[in-house]
């Protein structure tokens, strides 16, 4: 299961964690159209690797690109291609920083899914017999 | 049939026009959230008279809000609740702009619906025999 998918199944309380995660500098719509393509790339090296984000970068934009094109809804699609713009423009001086944003997000659901963990496991380990 | 349903089933080239009626101003995701009640209220004169604004600026974030409490999906509803935040920052000192850029936005809806109309009237009239 990707972890996206896993994060979606969290309660509501730690969903509002992962809320906060996400705003205008990698917005949620990204996150959930091209979920495990973004797992599948190494974000935390193309942090410390200009021409490795700047590569990532222009894949990203690519993978939106055909997310758009295939898009049936006309107000997803709208979404698509303002977040297309914002992200070009913010970006496409520094990919270094999209590359460290994205990697942080990813660190930040695995601490969120390890505690939503750590939680089910308490109960149970009480609930079994002496 | 509401306006806005008018809008999404005009063809792509038209469509497009209304694309650049959207933005972070007047996000698409309010106009098709809460289309039928926004169509129903009176934004030319509130555009005029301060007190009404607010009073519909209010509302307006009031019905977003109990969309947002509905909302069963997880990102429909983060994007909503960020929405939620930019309109009370963008407009709470000055309601009287939200309800300028509705009512511009109906209008400019309206005028391309008519365009679309002329459009289908054309071939319609030389179609018929003489």
């Amino acid at each position: 299961m990707s972890q996206w998918k896993q994060i979606q199944q969290l309660e509501v309380g730690l969903l509002e964690h992962v809320d906060y995660l996400y705003n205008d500098n990698f917005p949620m719509d990204v996150r959930q159209g091209l979920a495990e393509w973004i797992e599948c790339q190494d974000w935390e090296t193309a942090e410390r690797n200009e021409s490795m984000a700047a590569m990532l970068f222009t894949n990203l934009l690519g993978q939106l690109e055909r997310s758009c094109a295939q898009e049936p809804n006309f107000l997803q699609r709208h979404n698509l291609k303002i977040i297309h713009q914002q992200l070009q423009m913010k970006y496409n001086a520094n990919p270094g920083l999209i590359a460290r944003v994205i990697s942080t997000c990813l660190r930040e659901e695995r601490r969120i899914l390890s505690t939503a963990c750590m939680q089910q496991q308490g109960p149970l380990e009480n609930s079994m017999p002496n």
